[in-house]
C-alpha cells in the first residue's frame, strides 16, 4: 500500500471588503480572531487591485462586504476578492453580505426587465462563492436564487429584544408602511407579545399609473405607541409619509425600526423630522449618529459572528434566532 | 469559396402529456395545426416510455403538460420528453407548465427544508427545457429561479372579463383570502373599476404554534357583492371559511374566483355548499362541472396559444394583457 | 499569522425516503446507528414536502430510496430530499438506488426516444448527488451516464451462497432466459463451480414486426436442475415461459433468481404457479411473502451497509464481492 | 420600432482532419460539395496546429475525422478543429466520428478504471461539439454518454445488400463470435431473410482468470456458408480462430463482415490466412487491399453524406436504414 | 405531417449604456439604424435599473459599453442589461467592451492575487453574452479567456493611415515606452513603411523593489521624428517621462499614439505640457479635446459597425484591417 | 441526535504517466513515498488502458505527466488517468504538467485558429483535474485558462543558482533571443546581481511575409560571457543563429539556459556544434546527454516534490522562489 493517512485540520480565515471595515473588525473581535491583512486599492481609472498577506491556501474563507454607496464598487470589490481565493486554493468560500444588493429586482414587474437579484447570486457563484451567508432578505425567495447553501439570518430578534427593553409593552401597536409588509408585521406582532396590527393602505389613481391618491391606516392606532416596521428604508418617504398619517390617526408615538438603514438622501433629514420617537437600525449597512440624535443602530456582529462559528464548527445556525439555515 | 448559403425555415410543433389532453387539444386548434402524434405509455413497475411519430429535427418544440395529479408521474412525463426531443434534434423546446408544481416551496420556511420551485427550474433546465410559459406562478420571484426566459402570462384578465360581463360593477367589492394576496387583490380592484377591497385577518395563537385563533374581514363589506380571489385553490378550507366570515360580516353575496382549480379533496364539497353563488375558474389543471353546478370553467387555451404564437413570431407577449414576459 | 487552524471530524448521517421504510431501518441497523429523524408528507395535491429534524451541516449524507411503485413519486421524494440536504450545508451527498430506475431506457431503441437512464443521473446530479449507489444495474454503461463515482454492487454472492447452501452442486445448469442474458449466466455458471450453462433463444417472425414466432432451449438441460437467472423480473411473463420451455425438454426442477424483484401484476401469479421450486430475490424493492410460498427474499441491506462503510472510511469497495467501484 | 429583420440564409461546410482524407473528399463528392481548404501541420515537438482559410461564421460545420492511429493524435487534431470552429462563430458544430474512438472503455470492468467513451464524448462537448455522428458504436449505451443528439447510423444495410447481391442466400447461417454479440447476429438474420444462427460459446478456466479453456460452436454449421459478423475486428485473433472452429465444425464456407476494420497487427496476415472466402468490411478507417486479395472494402461514405445532408435539411434521419436518431 | 414550416428572419438590435452615449449613437448612425430605447437610471442606493421599451425577442442584440470612470458601475450595467436581454428571449446577445476593463490584471503577478480579466470574461458569459467584441486587448491571451467567440479588433490602421496623412514619412521612428511593448512597436513600424524603431529601457535598483533607477533610450532617435505607442495610456507618467528622455537624446519631435486614452489624473496636465507634438488616441473611451489643444481623437465607431454589420451579416472580419476573429 | 462524528484524516498518492517515470520516481523519492502501481497499456489499435492497483478513495491524487513526444497520446493518458480517479472517489486531482503542452497557440495569431492552450486547460477540467501544477508557463495568461487554482512554480532560481556557483559573475550579460523574451531576461539580470542586458533585434522584410531580413544585436556584448535565455527550446534554429550572432558582435563566450528543453530535431546537432560553451536545461521533458556532452540537466523533481508537499500540507508555495501560486 502507497497510502500516506495523515490527520485532517481546517482553518478559518475572515476577510474583509473596504466598504465597512469597522464591521468585520467587529465581526472579528466577537470571534477572537483577526481579519487577514489584505492589500485593496483603487488603480486611477478606477479598477481595483486585492492581494492577500497570508496563504490562503486549504482555508474555511469568509469575505463580508457591506453594500452600501458605491453599491456596484463595493460587489465588484467582493467578487475579485472571491476570485483571488479560488485562485489561491481556498477550502471554502462564503460571500458574507449583510444586506444583499439588488433584492428588489427580485422578479420582472414588467416585460424586458432584469433580475438582477438572481444575477447577482449567479455573478457570486461565477467568482467562486460556495454559499452565501445574509440577513432579512428582502424576499425570501431570494434563498432560492443561489445554487448551493444559503444561511438566511434575521434582525428581528435584536431589535425587539431592543425594544423590550426600552418600551412599555402594554400599549403597543406593530404597523406596516404598506400591504406587502403585512406578513412581517404579523411575525413582529408574534414576538411581541401579541401586539395588535395595523398598516398603511395606498390607494392608487385609475386615471394615472402608479400614482397614489391618499393612505390611510388599516386598524385601530388611536393612543398606541406604534412601532412601524421594514426591512429598509431607503429614501425614507413612505415611512416619513407613515408617521405622518399615524399621527392623524391618533397614534400615540411612532418608533421606527428596520434591518438594513440605506438612508439615502434625503433620508437623514426626513427621518430625523418625521417626528418619529427614535429610528431603529442595525449596522449592516455604515451609520452614524452624528447630527441624528434619535438614531439608535444595533449591531448585527454578534449575529454574524455566531452564524460564521456556527458554520466552521458544523454546528446548526437554525436554532440561532428560528433563521432559515 | 466553399460556402453553400440557403434559406432557413422554421417549424412550430405542439406536443401534449396525457395529463390533460383536452388542453393541448384546445391550444392546438386555437394555433390552427395539430399536435405531434406522440406514443406514451406506462410500463407495469410505473416506468414512462415516450415516442414522438414525426421527425423533430430542426423544430420549435412546445411541450405542455398540465401538473395534476399524480403531479411527479405527470412532470417525469414532461421531462422525458424533453429529453427525447432534445437527442431527436430539436432546435428549440418550450416547456408550458399552465400551474408551476410545487410553486408553494419557494423558500425554506424553516431550517433544511427544500426549495422544490427551483428544484423543478432546474430539472427542467436539465433535461433541455430553454423557455419557460407559466400561467400565474405563486410569487413572481419563481421567474428567477429558471436560468433563461421565463414567459409568465396572466389569466386576471380572462376573470376579470368575465365578471364584468355578468355582474353588475357597482357593488362589488374584492377580498383577499388572507394578508399575503393583499396586493393581488389591489390589481384586481384596479382593474375592476376601482372597486374597494377587503380581507380575511387571521390572528394566531402565541400559545400554540400555528393555531389560528380568529379571522376577522378587514375592510367594509356589508352589502357588498365580494369577488374572494386567489391564485390557487388546494383543499377550499380557507376560501370556504373566507365565504362564512364574509357572510357573518354583512357580504351581500360572494362569488370566488381562481386562476389554478386544484380542488383536492375535500374541495369540490367545500366550495359547492360554502354559499359562494359562483366558483370560477381556469382549466389549467382539468375541471369537471359535473355535479357542481355553479362552477365556471373558462379556458386558458386561448391564451397559451397566443403566447405560443408570439414565441415562434419573435412578437411580443408583454401586450398580451401585460403579462411579465 | 492569522490562521487558526483545528482538527477535522467527519459524520455519517442515513436517510431513508418512504419508498421502503424497512430497507432503509436495516442498512441503519448493520451499520449500528439510526435514521436521522425526517418529515416527509404528500400535500393535498400531490407535493411531496420534506424536512430533516436534525443539522445537516458538514455532514456525510446516504440517501436511501427504492424506486417501488409509484415510481416517479419515489424519484421526486429522493431528489427533493437531496436538494434540502444541498440547501442545508451537507458535506457530501450519496444517493442509495438499490434498483435504478428507468435502467431499461438506456438507450434509443429507435429514433425520437428518450435515454431515461441518463437522464435520471443528471437529474440526480443536478439535485446535487455527488455519488451514486447502485445494485446490479441493468447493464454497466449506465455507470457512465453519471459524471461522478459510481459504486456498482452486485447481489450475485448474496444469491449464489443460497444456492450452494441450499441445493446439490452437481446436477445444476445456469440458463438466460434468452441471448441478452447469457453473459450473466456465464459469470454464474463459473461462480457455481463451472456448472453448464443453456439459455431459451426466440425466434421472431418475418412477417410481423416483434412477434416472436417460437422458443428453443439452446444447450442441454435434460435431467438437470436448473437456474433460471435475470438481473429483474417485472411481469414474470419471459421467466414463467422459460421454466414451461426448459421442463418440456426436460429439466428435473427449475428454481428462478433475480436481483430485483419488481414483480407487477401478474407476476406474483405467473411465477407461484409455473411450476419453479422457489423464486429467490432480494430486497432491492419491498417484497411480501405472504401468499407466495416459495418466494425466497434475501436482504440486500449488509451488502448496502458495507457499501457505505466503506465509502465513508474511504476504504475499498472493490474487495466487496469485487464489485466496479 | 427599431428593429431591421431580414430573411436568415445557413449554409453547409465540411472539414476533413488528416487521418483518413480521401473520406473526407469521398464524402463532399457526394454531398456536391467541396471540403473546406484548411491548414493543418504539427509542430516540430508533435504540437498540432490548425486554420481555416475561409470564414466560418454562422455555418453548420461537420467535421470528420477518423480514429485509425495514432488515435490519440487524431482525436486531438478533431478537438482543436471543434475549438477553431467555436472561436470563429461557426453557427452549429456536429463532430463526426465514424469509428467512436475507446468505446470498448464504455464501463468500469473492475474497480479504478476510467470509462473512456464516457470522457470522448465529454471532450467533444468541452471542445465545442453540439451534435455527434457515428456508425455502429460499440455498444448503443454510449448514444448517452453525450449530452446533445448523436446521430447513430448502421453500416449494417452496406454489408448484407452486398451479401444478399453476391451470395446464394439458400444456405446461409450468421455467426457470431462470441456470446456478447448473439444480439446483434440476430438481426443480420432477420435481415438475411431469416437465416438460421450460431455463435462460438468460450469456457473459461476456473483456475486461471481470464483463460480460455475450449471453444465450442452452438447451432448447426455443418454444410453452411457462414457469415462470421463483428461490430469491430482489431487483431482478428477471435475471428480468425472462430474460423477455424466453424470449419472444424464442418461448416461449407466462411464470410467475415465487420463495421470497422481496425486490423492492427497481425489482422492482416491471420485474416488472410485464416480460411475465410472474403473479408468484408468498410472504410470507417483507411483500408488497403493491397496484398490482400480477398478483402471487399464497401464504402460508408454515401450514409455518411445522406447523414450530413439530412441534418442541414432537417429532415429526419430515421428513415436512413432505420438507424436510432 | 404535423410541421409547419415557414422562413426565419433575423433583426439587428443595438443597445447602449450610459458610459459614452455618444459612441452608441455614432456606432447606430454608422450602421444606419437607431439605438433601441433604453430605461436606465440609478436607485438612490446606486443600484442600476434597466428596462427596454420594445421587444427584443428572437433578436441579434449588440450591447455596447464603454468602460470609463465609474468603471465598476459601467460593468454592473452592461451585466445587468444583458441580463435582461437573455430573459427577454433575445437570440443572441454580443457585448460589445471597446475598452476591456481590468485587462492589465491579465495575471497573477504574485501569489494570492485575482486574475480580474478572466473574472469579467466569466460574469459576461454567465449574465448571458453569447460573443465579446473588443479593440486592442492589453494582451492577446485575453481572448482566451472567454469561453465563446470574441472578435477582437485592431484601431492600429485607424492610427497609422492618420499619421501617414499627415506626417512625413521618411524621417520617423517608432518607439516603445518599455520593454514589454516592443512587439507592437515592431508591427507599427512594418506598417509605417519600415520605419526604424526604438524603445525606453529602465533599469530596477537591487536593493530597493521595483524602484527605477534610470530609463535609457535604446536605439537611434536623433533628429527623428518618433512616433512613441502605446495600447491604453492611464496617468501618463511613463508616457511623459518617454518623452522627455528621447528629446534628452535628441529626438526632433514626440508624437503620441494610443487606442485607449483612459487619461486619468494627472494625464491630462502631463501629456498637454510634455513637450509632444500632439497626442492621438481613439474614442473608445469618452474623450474631450477642451482644453487640450494638441489632443486627436480618431473615431473608433466606423471599425465598431463594420464589425457588427459582419457579424450580423455572417461575414468575415478577419479582412478589416486583419484583426484576429 | 443521530450524528457521528469522528476525525477525519486525508492521504497523498502520487501517480505517473508512462511519458517520463524517471520524473515522476524522483519526486517520490524527493517526498518519501512511493508511486502509487498503476497498469498502463496501449491497445493494438493505440487505445490507452489505465488501471490502479489500489483504492484512491478519499485521496489526495497528484497525477505528474510530462507532455514530450508523442504529445498528444501523453496528455489523453493524463486524461484518462485523472477520468480513472474520479470515478474512482478520489477526493481532489491535481494535475501536475511540468511542461504545459500547446502553451504557444495561447492566442489566435490571425482569424479561424484555435486557442489550443485554453482548449488543453478545459480538457483537464472536463476529466476531473481540480488543480493545475506547471512550470514556467510560455504567458503568465495561461494561468487564467483554467477554471480554479494553478500553481505556477519557476525553474529560474534552480537555473541561476547553478550558473552562480559555475561562472564568474563579473562579465556576465544576460542577453534575449528575440524582443518578446526581454522582460524575462530582465527578471535573470536582477536576479545574476544586475549584469547587463542585450537581445537579438530580428528586422522583417516589407515584402516576403514573416521573412526574416537580417538579425542584430541590442546592447553591448563585447568581450561578455553572455546567457542566452528562453523558457523553451524547440528545433534551436533562433538560439543557435543568436549564438553565432553574439560572437559576431564579440562576445567572448555564450551559455545557454532555458526551463523546457524540448529540443526536436535537429535541436542536438544544432546546439552541440553552435559554438556555446555549455548548454543548461531541466528535465521537466526527458532528457539524454549522451552524445551531447555540454548538455547539463539540472532536477526539476525537488521543485515539483516541494510543492506537492506544500500543496499537501496547506502551506504556501508562493515562498518557493515567489512563484505565482
Amino acid at each position: 500500500m502507497t497510502a500516506h493517512w495523515k490527520q485532517t485540520h481546517k482553518n478559518m480565515m475572515l476577510f474583509s471588503g473596504r466598504a465597512h471595515p469597522e464591521l468585520g473588525t467587529q465581526v472579528a473581535k466577537e470571534l477572537g480572531i483577526e481579519l487577514t491583512p489584505t492589500t485593496a486599492r483603487d488603480f486611477a481609472n478606477g479598477e481595483i487591485f486585492v492581494r492577500f498577506e497570508e496563504s490562503v491556501r486549504g482555508s474555511d474563507c469568509y469575505v463580508i462586504q457591506s453594500h452600501t454607496q458605491p453599491l456596484n464598487k463595493w460587489l465588484m470589490e467582493q467578487l475579485i476578492m472571491i476570485d483571488a481565493l479560488k485562485r489561491g486554493s481556498a477550502r471554502t468560500i462564503t460571500a458574507v453580505l449583510p444586506f444583499y444588493p439588488y433584492a428588489r429586482q427580485d422578479k420582472k414587474h414588467r416585460g424586458r426587465e432584469p433580475i438582477s437579484a438572481r444575477l447577482v447570486a449567479d455573478l457570486l457563484r461565477t467568482a467562486g462563492a460556495d454559499r452565501i451567508v445574509s440577513v432579512d432578505l428582502h424576499t425570501d425567495q431570494i434563498q432560492g436564487f443561489f445554487d448551493g447553501p444559503v444561511d438566511h439570518m434575521h434582525a428581528q430578534p435584536i431589535l425587539t429584544d431592543y425594544i423590550k427593553s426600552k418600551y412599555d409593552m402594554d400599549n403597543l401597536c406593530v404597523v406596516s408602511p404598506d400591504a406587502g409588509r403585512v406578513k412581517t408585521a404579523e411575525k413582529w406582532a408574534n414576538t411581541l407579545d401579541g401586539a395588535p396590527m395595523a398598516f398603511v393602505h395606498k390607494t392608487r389613481s385609475v386615471d394615472v399609473a402608479n400614482q397614489v391618491v391618499s393612505n390611510r391606516v388599516v386598524g385601530d392606532v388611536e393612543g398606541k405607541n406604534c412601532i412601524l416596521i421594514d426591512d429598509m428604508i431607503d429614501t425614507g418617504g413612505t415611512i416619513a409619509g407613515g408617521v405622518r398619517i399615524l399621527k392623524e390617526a391618533g397614534a400615540k408615538s411612532v418608533v421606527i425600526a428596520c434591518t438594513h438603514g440605506v438612508f439615502s438622501d434625503p433620508a437623514r433629514e426626513r427621518l430625523s423630522q418625521c417626528g418619529a420617537e427614535e429610528v431603529i437600525t442595525t449596522d449592516t449597512l455604515p451609520q452614524s449618529t452624528e447630527g441624528w440624535s434619535n438614531l439608535t443602530v444595533l449591531s448585527i456582529a454578534p449575529l454574524l459572528a455566531q452564524t460564521i462559528h456556527e458554520i466552521f464548527e458544523n454546528g446548526s445556525v437554525t436554532h440561532l434566532f428560528e433563521g432559515s439555515a
